[in-house]
């Protein structure tokens, strides 16, 4: 059976809130991260970059993609990170880039949402949190 | 009456999808497109990175702001532009950004989803679309 036609500019967009995490001000560590978050999702890095707000303080990190982009924005002094991973088409593996951030982060809990963007994103769209791990 | 506290990472991250576009393939466009939208939000610019994928095709960019980001992606191709203006704090005009994109971009039709982010995020969020102008 052929899967459904997808438009080109069918894409997923997975925000994710980040509590309890480590490493927020780490620019090295999250850059890394970034790095490995898109590879993980068999994305191609287009262009990373990053802005620390000075020592202690948060980090902004943006990795521009092929297929779209991963931000991460980071609040250390209240162990909190919010994260969106986007992605056009339905080939790559968010999850697998969600897990590279965790793995580095390592959250005490994660509430995810998943928003179905493009063409017919209105009708289809999921909003609501997916879930809190 | 004192409003309430709010946490300094409480923040609003604004979805919107634009059908039926012009410019998109305009990467000067799109980049004074992106100032502006910070400036009429009242954010500040840290850096803006832009990447076109060849002639007549679409632009990746991406505002980073002391506040968090703005991103655009085009498919000129479809009249299609998937962007987000994602700020923290409650003293920036989300609205106002949208509308200079708006402008710049002409769409036929916006659908636009506020996801709430940062603490007390999944109690609060708002993530059905809240409008389709």
């Amino acid at each position: 059976m052929n899967p459904l036609p997808v438009p080109p500019y069918d894409g997923r967009h997975l925000l994710a809130d980040l509590h309890g995490c480590s490493g927020l001000d780490d620019t090295d560590l999250i850059e890394q991260m970034l790095r490995d978050a898109a590879q993980a999702a068999g994305a191609t890095l287009l262009d990373i970059r990053l802005h620390r707000f000075g020592p202690g303080q948060g980090v902004t990190g943006v990795a521009l993609l092929a297929e779209s982009h991963i931000s991460i924005h980071s609040w250390p002094e209240h162990g909190y990170a919010a994260l969106d991973i986007f992605m056009c088409g339905r080939s790559h593996d968010l999850e697998a880039a969600l897990g590279v951030v965790a793995q580095a982060l390592a959250p005490e809990s994660v509430v995810r949402r998943m928003v179905e963007r493009g063409y017919g994103a209105c009708a289809t769209a999921q909003t609501a949190p997916i879930g809190i791990a």
